[in-house]
């Protein structure tokens, strides 16, 4: 299949990852017990590749090692030290977009793409093991088209979100459009996919923005607005955490329900979320309205 | 058991992990290829309890979360959110000791437990997600007892070492005695368990640290103090790395010959490291001395 573009999962869940390490919320338990009804997964990240040699990565988990372990597209091969993994392309600076970075060190050349503001939080700390040397730091510009030489070209745009929790101000601003939250178009020859994993409403640009796109990966954090206040997990709606609910009149499902899209999926998905339990009458509701709910180490090929 | 002191290895790796993520070394050959003869291993890190109830995390690697998933005993019980981990105590500011620090979000109280250079890397930038208002900060003093509660203490103590990595500058001294590079006595009862993940030199006062303990877990990183250089995978001797090879005249293997230690056990076992193959010459020689190398999920109880 040369040629055809390829959109791994790396990682599904929002961040914490299902299950959590510190929740026993009712589907957490289901997992912690290993019930089959649901299946673990790994934190928000993506593989992309042209040509299944070279990989781009579409922000770095905390489980990436594991990640990698997992995906044997990502392992390396031919030279001694040798990885797939031409470049890391970050959406936001969130901690669990950003901490697998700490994973790719051991002297390896690889491009990290951001907005400027996102590859500052690269250079503190820790975070000084990815030898400047070797890795590079690439600023991005909202909706300036990126050829990696990878065979696909990226496109990033700005969604309605918020900046990273560990900056909040007292007066955080949900729903800006600005480089802090993005989507990312990714176009190969004549096929296109759109990929948000996180975004605060689903605006009449995002809608124009997918409208036609032969594949969509979208923020499927929560499937309702209140839900992880009403479990007691949080006293944050998920507007609040610059994320747009499933379910709803301004829900994703409803405001996506006449958008020509070739396949939608939905992946970053909070533990809280009950589309995560196979059987569940949320996760038959998403699946009826044509979603596929992402697991890891499901792959698009388009 | 009640009152047994049990410190159970979550990680037996050095950083990078086993194998590594862009490493083709002959052990990490076998690993990717699932040989019998290798096991897998995720980063440094043990986790610590007296009672089975309360645990203590000897060092947060960035495979915490997986750390987590894979020993039962660290599965949150009983509320909603809930944690075993009732601490994490920092031996350095290695970016492998360090990074799971970003796993232990989600608004759950702990106490972090490092000296004030260390400390001060767990407030940069990411790692602002560690809420200042749960996370509690509490610095140590080489040589003072800390009784955290648990029903054992801990006394860390300076053993050779260096800076790590991303702190290093152009005269980085090896072999420093500061609270850089920190071993730790455990003490439960009568029982006392010495744990010095990172040591460059097994000097006397190690030797007299060491001496009539019931368990020692020490270094293991590499065989041969130039082991990578000849394998083309760095151009540093362990040494340079700030530890103490297994093999040779000064190496630990002859230093604690004749020591009185109870159980000795080698951990933070870098992916060059032949012992890692369960049918080398050299793994048959260090257990033929007495040792035991490692895996993730050894238990040591006593």
């Amino acid at each position: 299949m040369a040629g055809a573009l390829r959109i791994r999962v790396l990682g599904s869940a929002a961040g914490g990852g299902f299950p959590q390490w510190n929740c026993l919320c009712p589907n957490c338990r289901l997992a912690w017990q290993g019930d089959p009804r649901v299946r673990p997964r790994t934190q928000s990240s993506l593989a992309i590749s042209a040509d299944g040699d070279r990989w781009l990565l579409l922000n770095a988990s905390p489980d990436l090692r594991q990640q990698i372990f997992a995906n044997s597209c990502l392992h390396p091969r031919g030279a001694t030290r040798q990885t797939p993994i031409a470049g890391v392309f970050l959406t936001n600076g969130d901690a669990d977009h950003l901490a697998g970075l700490l994973t790719l060190r051991e002297q390896q050349a690889f491009t990290i793409y951001a907005s400027a503001s996102v590859l500052e939080q690269t250079r503190h700390g820790a975070f000084g093991v990815l030898n400047p040397g070797l890795v590079q730091r690439t600023p991005i510009a909202l909706e300036a088209r990126i050829d990696m030489g990878l065979g696909f070209s990226l496109r990033p745009f700005a969604v309605p979100g918020k900046v990273p929790l560990y900056l909040e101000s007292d007066d955080v601003r949900i729903g800006e459009e600005t480089d802090t939250t993005i989507g990312v178009e990714i176009e190969c020859g004549t096929r296109r996919a759109v990929v948000i994993p996180g975004c605060a409403d689903v605006s009449d640009d995002v809608l124009r923005r997918v409208e036609r796109a032969d594949a969509l990966l979208f923020d499927g954090t929560t499937f309702t607005d209140d839900e992880m206040i009403r479990m007691g997990l949080s006293q944050k709606t998920a507007w609040r955490m610059g994320h747009c609910a499933i379910d709803g009149e301004r829900g994703s499902l409803a405001r996506f329900a006449d958008a020509k899209i070739g396949r939608r999926v939905y992946t970053h998905i909070n533990n809280s979320n009950p589309i995560l339990v196979e059987d569940s009458p949320e996760r038959a509701r998403v699946e009826a309205a044509g979603w596929t709910v992402a697991h890891d180490g499901l792959e698009i090929a388009l």
